[in-house]
């Protein structure tokens, strides 16, 4: 039975955050859950919506008694984040983060908490292009997987509260060391954004006889594209912290982009069915859905 | 009013060849339906479906009699389609394709339907990574852009006819030189399917700390790649017939990525920044939806 908390700090009341404090009070883990964030109106929004009960004005009153302290905004901002925090923290607060970035992430976050509390590494993969406390939902979580990175300095009783936590939201939970989680993430989820923001960008500039060959794009494009709508400041945090790993599946991509472009410049009818074939059949094991 | 067809001949009765078939006859603009294929069980689905009146058994009864015939197969296969139904053929049969490529495809059309009638190149942007008679729609090309593609050889009285037809059913028809049409359906298309059979493949064969990487995609994952889960054989078609028009779109797409990729090894953030929301502000303006 997961233990639960007096009183949680989410900052950052969006998609993830938001979502997160709907869940665990639906789970009877939460006592009071505070709000902390740059927006007023969306701390204001998440508080009418119900997902949070306080919002904080400032740093102290955000984290005071906090026995969690839950990190939910962008790559960038988390460790800032810590720092502020740390002057107020209650000692033996517990800091995690929801970062799509654990390796570089998690190694600052020790760094900002050390003699506070324990720290782990926490990354939901959940989410959508839809952003706000608006689009929050109690089962965002359900069935999807968490993977928690804990680190040599990672206290177990803590890495252990919080996974039974992610399992009481209905999180599938796999703990890795966060180099593995960042270059898998960056084969999964980073490469296949920046791909899309550069098949958007390509096409946008592209005209034919005059023609907006963007005003031409069907389903298969708004499929291909749709994860360029996100946040651009998300994804530029989540580019930088994560750049050596997504260089690498960068490299990747081209060797099997430059594999197809030869088979295409070849007219080699054989081998183009071959690898289609191939990477639809690894395709169609994922299923449809999101 | 459009002019209503007496018999029509249907080449590949999937989910295009077999979705017009559905949405003339609701358009009150077909006589007789002859299906014509080269799967026996995908034409009786088809007929028990009510797609098709008759299966013709050879290319002789397929064609006899016909005043539009319209060639639904994989790209590569309508030139043979065309020349096997030749000596059959009604004189004056209208002949037109569904093809996504126009260039080749018209070419090779026309040569071989001269003599017989006018030769017309459709192409209705609709469809999906969904395929076979089961998946038919009156309503897919309702609202949907259908681009045809005259040339200098081109009737105008068939084009006409042709035209009146797909807005029969629901279609935007704007007409565009073949060549035109392949260098924007390489782009928003073509290039597309590339860059997602590409993905797929580099992600299928990553492996993190003995981790395999697919395991962990998610939304976004699924969504840039779904349409890599379409039929191998239709993309090498495809692949081949718009070569050059696509290694055109995949060195533009080179040019957008390598510009992303500079700016996360210079760790620039305000540059990936703008050139994020750039894109994602061009990919908003085209919906969500499919």
């Amino acid at each position: 039975m997961p233990q639960r908390f007096e009183r949680i700090t989410i900052a950052g009341v969006g998609l993830i955050g938001g979502s997160f404090a709907l869940a665990v009070r639906a789970a009877g883990l939460a006592g009071e859950i505070v709000g902390y964030g740059r927006t007023i109106a969306s701390l204001e929004a998440a508080r009418a919506l119900g997902l949070i009960d306080r919002i904080a004005a400032d740093p102290a009153e955000a984290v005071r008694g906090a026995e969690l302290i839950v990190l939910a905004a962008p790559v960038g901002a988390l460790v800032e984040l810590a720092e502020r925090f740390r002057p107020h923290a209650r000692p033996g607060a517990l800091l995690t983060d929801i970062g799509s970035v654990k390796g570089s992430v998690v190694t600052a976050l020790e760094a900002a908490w050390k003699g506070i509390g324990p720290v782990v590494g926490s990354h939901p993969i959940a989410g959508s292009e839809a952003w706000g406390p608006a689009a929050a939902r109690a089962d965002l979580f359900r069935g999807r997987l968490c993977v928690l990175t804990p680190t040599a300095a990672t206290d177990p009783t803590a890495l252990a509260r919080l996974r039974d936590l992610w399992e009481a939201v209905g999180a599938r939970v796999e703990e890795m060391a966060p180099a593995v989680h960042d270059a898998i993430l960056a084969r999964v989820s980073h490469l296949p954004h920046l791909v899309a923001f550069a098949l958007v960008a390509a096409a946008a500039a592209a005209r034919a006889d005059g023609h907006r060959v963007l005003a031409y794009a069907g389903s298969g494009f708004r499929d291909t594209t749709r994860v360029a709508a996100s946040r651009a400041e998300v994804w530029r945090d989540i580019a930088l912290a994560n750049g050596p790993a997504l260089l690498d599946a960068v490299a990747e991509f081209r060797v099997a982009l430059d594999r197809l472009e030869e088979l295409v410049r070849a007219r080699d009818g054989a081998g183009l069915e071959a690898a289609f074939e191939a990477a639809a059949a690894a395709r169609r094991v994922l299923g449809g859905g999101t």
